[in-house]
């Protein structure tokens, strides 16, 4: 198709940003962990060892290498290790038991896992429900139990290799989801996709090869994975903490002085709540994105006001998009004036999109009305691994459909009503639960709150408010119910609250499970969708 | 390689921007052109019908289309529709003469021709030097000649196709060019190529749905190529002038307030100069995106001075590359602090691509040294059309050898010192003609430079300067080295200068034909490059 003598070798593979930073700019820092330090020329050398390495330990081209680890320089090295050996990576998730972590190496296929010190206690458990054999490559340097090869010994015996050159529709790794919707499912993501995901949000995350970012959300998840490939992409330094803890973030930011950072909405909430927290101590922020799950408008208010220097982009995707679709940019996120609005929309696709919103027989709807959204462009995924009937479901020639539920305005901005499965149906009515909790976290006492359908003789379902209260702070049921009645049409309205002391229960992205909130009002009987 | 059960329909498509505006903002202005104003919504169903119109007309999937006019709303309709209906596109020079149209039309193999009124009466001429049939479509309501289609005809009388969805490798169209440096060749460009171009330069560019672009380059150009594709896949208004005159463009912006434009530095000088210039009527203008050709530093600072609202923007490209490599953002238009020498750069490369300095053996030289700048990534052309041992040395292992000598700094900005082939070697020292014309530039009695060199007994080439002086002034030869002498060293001094009443003959794209200028003194000898 493409014609007389042409050359068809146009990579778009997921090495290029490392390739590209190590010729450009060779002498800057690409990863500052702890007390080690690596600049971009260093990093690529490593990286090309490394995948040498796994090479070493029998592995051939496509096949699957997982990590299960803390966030670390390591863990980058290790995504663009594999995909430089000409490997796909599966990076599991953290929350996870030992047998989901053993469903997703039965499930891929992985032969060869990386774990770090916090999870190596978990690898005999692992190991019991895993089918076939795993070589093991311990992360950290002190205490490697002695079935397990030393990371830093494979890269030093290594001699470096030239890039697999994987590209394309190429698989670069395989992402499980569905920890709120049932069993995992693999979503194929391709270099293409991720590619074009960095090329996406180096755009709108707006970052420079002068700035810095902060992995805080945990790195096997597709949202740090967005400020991940954007930064990369940028040639920006990479910081670290291994993990979210609010006390950890403001320390890191305050002593590293990245620029940027990825932060899920109650990550945000938990950093303005530390008593350490000061606009000062994070002074060095330029641009916070948040995203992974709706961001309540008290508390986006609130950050707002409190770290006024900060630019905030909201982005919003899924997993099955490598993630990216739409952002709000630091300018829609304004609280007076003609686009104040704006603040609740999940801003416009990013270019290089199909956006529809559709009904449910797939037919196009009219800005305004709401409908499911759905996705077509070079970054969907590939589909689910081994799953032809879930991926025919999501993929319908091409188009990613979401479960998101949304309606856009004519100048192209996106409101994401509610995942729709967590809209509630009362008395003929949907309810939007994101609808009922931002208008309960505008009051003054709540500090977390989660909406979701409970059984009702009368109404089918029945809107139910599950309030975490702020320390000290005691609002009554009376007092929720007629503070959202200022705000919200009286259907709406929660027919019942329940105060609860511990947090709302999270997924490892810092989503609500609001599958586990609904299970002890459904036991026994059948909702439809879960 | 992607894995069990993939989907692989992933596109990369020209006509995505298309879909995308239409279903996000299908009522707003997609193009206006005289008293012609057309929604995206209108402009999809027009392009659906002229893809269908000209698939009647007997064109077969992979088929080319030539087009041959001034800038308007229908040349963008054509590169649509053409992408549309599973065609290639061949956008003709309009600086050509009839046998160079015709040798792109026997090259390319182009059976139709969309041409409008102001190059219809070169049709016959063209048509007596092809050598194939040719279907006519004119592009203009009046004076239709007789043995041409009526372009509204086409597109009413047809019923909307479905996009034909050419991506990825698939041949988007084929660009001439080597109008500077001899024989044309066709650069064969993918639609993930322009694609890619698209989102690179929508970011770089600064360009969102509620901004309007100008085509005040010729469309079948790059350098208009490169505003075009990112114009539309931002979603924004296109807005036209069918050739490029100073006055006619300053009317335009002051009319209907374009946010961008691209211009080629000539072009802005004319403005510049032009009697009815003030800042004021180009208000509108947020961003200005200038290159095709090097921008000398005097013009640089003046259009800093004089349009200090504009946030100005080098791009820096080729054809073969559709067209984008780097760019320089509005923050490094600085002539002052230390960042100030940034002016005299060529920028960064976009993200999403590899750029090197190499040697004549290939190898890679270190940042400070010059040598030639070779790019790679996923928008590199698939290679000339028809020309394989062309493509060879142009492309090797994918990468695009771009006959620019140029330097890198630690910063990953590139310095472009000349174009090989108009490097000055002079008793064994290597001169840029670049770096001379710039330091003419700046004396106040000279309105246009280019230096070349010519053959010398002594030093086996001369510096030689051929200046345009400004209106009313006549700089001497001796006050044109003297103020050299104070800015560039003692070797690089032209060693003659030649005043020209009449302007410096230019390639359609605007860029100083230097083979021309060293024809007469190279009469009968070999220079080895030309």
């Amino acid at each position: 198709m493409a014609g007389p003598f042409a050359q068809e070798k146009h990579p778009m593979q997921m090495t290029q940003p490392l390739h590209s930073a190590a010729e450009a700019t060779p002498d800057k820092i690409a990863t500052a962990c702890g007390d080690r330090s690596r600049s971009w020329r260093e990093m690529r050398d490593r990286v090309s060892r490394l995948a040498s390495g796994l090479q070493e330990l029998g592995l051939e081209r496509g096949d699957r290498v997982a990590i299960l680890s803390m966030n670390s320089d390591r863990y980058l090295e290790t995504y663009f290790a594999t995909w430089w050996g000409g490997f796909a990576v599966v990076p599991m998730n953290v929350r996870w038991s030992a047998a989901e972590n053993a469903y997703s190496l039965n499930d891929s296929g992985a032969r060869v896992l990386l774990v770090d010190a916090a999870f190596a206690p978990m690898v005999p458990a692992i190991q019991s429900e895993t089918e076939h054999e795993l070589t093991l490559v311990y992360l950290d340097d002190e205490d490697r139990p002695d079935v397990m090869l030393a990371y830093e010994t494979l890269i030093a015996d290594a001699t470096p290799v030239a890039d697999a050159e994987m590209h394309g529709d190429d698989l670069a790794g395989i992402f499980y989801t569905g920890g709120t919707t049932g069993f995992p499912k693999g979503a194929m993501l391709s270099h293409q996709s991720l590619w074009c995901n960095g090329v996406f949000i180096a755009k709108h995350f707006r970052i420079e090869s002068e700035d810095g970012y902060l992995h805080a959300a945990p790195m096997f998840h597709l949202a740090d994975g967005a400020g991940s490939w954007g930064s990369s992409m940028a040639g920006a330094t990479h910081y670290f903490i291994p993990s979210f803890a609010p006390g950890l973030a403001i320390a890191e930011i305050e002593a590293r002085r990245p620029t940027h950072v990825l932060l899920v909405p109650t990550m945000i909430g938990m950093m303005l709540d530390d008593p350490g927290f000061s606009a000062e101590r994070l002074a060095s922020l330029k641009h916070l994105m948040y995203g992974a799950s709706p961001m309540p408008e008290g508390l986006l208010r609130r950050t707002l006001k409190e770290l006024p220097q900060v630019g905030l982009i909201q982005g919003y995707g899924q997993t099955e998009l490598g993630p990216i679709v739409s952002t709000l940019p630091p300018e829609d996120h304004v609280t007076e004036g003609p686009h104040a609005g704006r603040l609740r929309s999940a801003g416009r696709a990013v270019y290089g999109l199909q956006v529809r919103i559709v009904d449910d027989d797939g037919k196009d709807l009219p800005n305004g009305q709401v409908g499911e959204i759905a996705v077509k462009g070079p970054h969907t995924m590939l589909g689910y691994w081994n799953k032809p009937e879930q991926t025919a479901t999501a993929l319908k020639d091409g188009w990613v459909h979401t479960g998101d539920g949304a309606y856009r305005d004519d100048d192209g901005y996106l409101y994401i009503v509610d995942r729709l499965k967590d809209m509630i149906v009362t008395g003929g009515e949907n309810v939007f639960s994101a609808e009922v909790e931002s208008a309960i976290s505008t009051h003054p006492g709540v500090a977390a709150v989660a909406v979701i359908g409970v059984p009702s003789e009368k109404w089918g379902e029945a809107v139910h408010a599950i309030v975490v209260p702020k320390e000290g702070e005691t609002p009554s049921e009376e007092e929720i119910i007629a503070h959202c009645r200022e705000r919200i049409a009286n259907y709406k309205l929660p027919r019942s609250v329940e105060l609860r002391s511990e947090p709302l229960p999270l997924s490892g992205a810092g989503k609500v499970l609001k599958r586990e909130l609904r299970a002890p009002h459904w036991e026994g009987r059948e909702r439809g969708v879960n």
